[in-house]
């Protein structure tokens, strides 16, 4: 699907935030429908989920203390009508091993965010009935 | 080298597709000849790339199993006169350790994608006679 | 903050070149004050930071070989009064074992680097009294 450009935001997180909540936020009260976001930081106690294709959901890593957040990728569109991001994330442990999956949730220490809106046909996550919530397949 | 923006393409890839076989194709359809790639999502058995300078080439790891797609990111040019995507994946386990390197196959359970393309001089991979085919080292 | 869409530029770091110097310099050398940066290549010897919290400063890890350079994801803005790149990097080894943290070093073999520029009101980084230099938390 084709876009136009929207609006670029480029932020930092308020220390203490819980960022998927936060970048969810930020997406309501902007009105972003459609996006890509990006980013990098320092995030506590981060809990990183795995999507299990046999159980049908996701597996969640939890994972202590202190990690660099190495990288931020990912999305937002609507689900259940409302805008959703859905982001991966990669993330460093002290001696500079990564540790990333689907991002379920991480307090800020620092998270310095981009967010870019899209603009056109709006793009709806739908289940699928394997767990997961997807767009229609379509160029 | 500076360029202008082009069109911005976000879309999910068919559970099934090989995703960098795909992204080829799609910037063939699209005629997309210059740009970046972006991406989310979960792929079974991804083979990455180490590129190893002794050997003048690539030696593969091959992943077994689903693995998060963490990060893609990449970009698009020409090379032998069509449009080439070159892409680095950032993969997790099933325990959210993660693995990754230089794309080289993956198939697709789910691959959300984000091209934006980007207009100006043709950027084009040539020989470098050390086992990678480069674009001129040009500001 | 929202910004302006300025200047894209996509290229090759030329090999031998110290990444993090160079992309600050690029910054300089073409007045790009806000932006974001992203890439992908291979990386000589990198050090990699960890911030740890307690000791307020950045513990570095020092890695040896060549290393793919999975993802490169970071921002520009200013330090000081001059562009100052904030980069972070997951860098894989020859058995596709990642590792990555703050980029505080590397050796180009491969870079091939995006820049976008942003446009508005400026975005200094000024210290934060815990060894971090940040932006003011501000949509």
């Amino acid at each position: 699907m084709r876009f136009s450009k929207g609006r670029s935001f480029l932020f930092r997180v308020p220390e203490g935030e819980e960022l998927l909540e936060f970048v969810n936020g930020f997406a309501k009260r902007h009105n972003v429908l459609i996006g890509t976001v990006s980013g990098i930081g320092s995030l506590r106690s981060p809990k990183i989920g795995y999507f299990d294709e046999a159980a049908g959901g996701y597996k969640v890593n939890e994972l202590r203390g202190l990690y660099e957040l190495v990288s931020l990728s990912g999305n937002i569109s609507l689900k259940n009508g409302e805008p959703f991001a859905h982001i991966h994330v990669a993330l460093g442990g002290p001696d500079g091993s990564l540790h990333g999956g689907h991002l379920v949730e991480g307090e800020v220490l620092v998270a310095e965010v981009f967010i870019q809106e899209l603009l056109g046909e709006l793009l709806e996550r739908k289940p699928q009935g394997k767990g997961l919530a997807l767009w229609e397949a379509k160029e």
